[in-house]
């Protein structure tokens, strides 16, 4: 189990690499964001995106499913963070390109900051900086994280 | 049409209400966060949430599909905000409570700061607060939004 207390401020991860697929795009944006330029191609190429592009809550949880991968594909202690079960939050996220169907986003995450919880002194937060960009080396969205993370015994 | 001009700051609405099935907890929590308190009941009651709750990026993407559904429920002109195509990102998401299966959350909007774009003046961004609470009236979730809008021609 890796604590609070392993992770160093400054150290950085790539979490891994997704591509979003038309099929995909469309089916989340049919369930939580049915905007034209989400769900239609004609739409799109008509909108000020000038294709289809993935919703923007997408990408964001995206990025979740490249954290749990990445904490899963080893057992390793060396990862520089680990969601160790909630959340407090996330400040300043921000979609600064679109994601077309068939970019590959690739996320990357730097510990920036560390802090023992006042009222749980047993828990930490660590937060980070969280970056993905596209396969032109593009920023496409950022924000910055937060875990809760235990404290060792 | 709406435009940036329309919206007055302190105007509220009422986006919609949603409940949380296990099923539809589960289902996104498999393709996104597949922590063990999102995706198992059995471990979710030893975790220290008690029970299986929603991942918070389904509570976040949520929202959309209540401001989507919102907007699409009338051509009215007195919508206090409406999504015009893309959104600059947002602040400060916090995840206060967790959302149980079964959970019903209403989300509030309220219109609080307005401004027009430096590099784009066709256009202004609207900045909103965001609630969602659940059945026993507790705040769950917030955050700061932000959508673009056209201005008037």
């Amino acid at each position: 189990m890796t604590y609070y207390e392993d992770v160093e401020i400054g150290s950085t991860a790539e979490l891994g690499s997704y591509t979003f697929t038309r099929e995909e795009i469309i089916a989340f944006a049919e369930k939580f964001d049915p905007q034209p330029f989400h769900v239609d191609e004609e739409a799109a190429k008509r909108s000020h995106f000038g294709a289809l592009c993935a919703s923007g809550w997408h990408t964001a949880a995206t990025w979740m499913k490249c954290l749990m991968a990445y904490q899963n594909r080893s057992n390793a202690t060396d990862k520089p963070i680990r969601a160790a079960g909630a959340s407090p939050g996330f400040r300043n996220m921000r979609w600064l390109k679109p994601v077309y169907a068939g970019d590959t986003i690739t996320y990357v995450t730097e510990v920036t900051e560390k802090s023992v919880s006042r009222n749980k002194p047993e828990w930490g937060v660590v937060r980070s900086h969280n970056t993905g960009t596209n396969q032109h080396g593009e920023l496409v969205f950022d924000f910055e994280g937060a875990v809760m993370m235990r404290r060792r015994p």
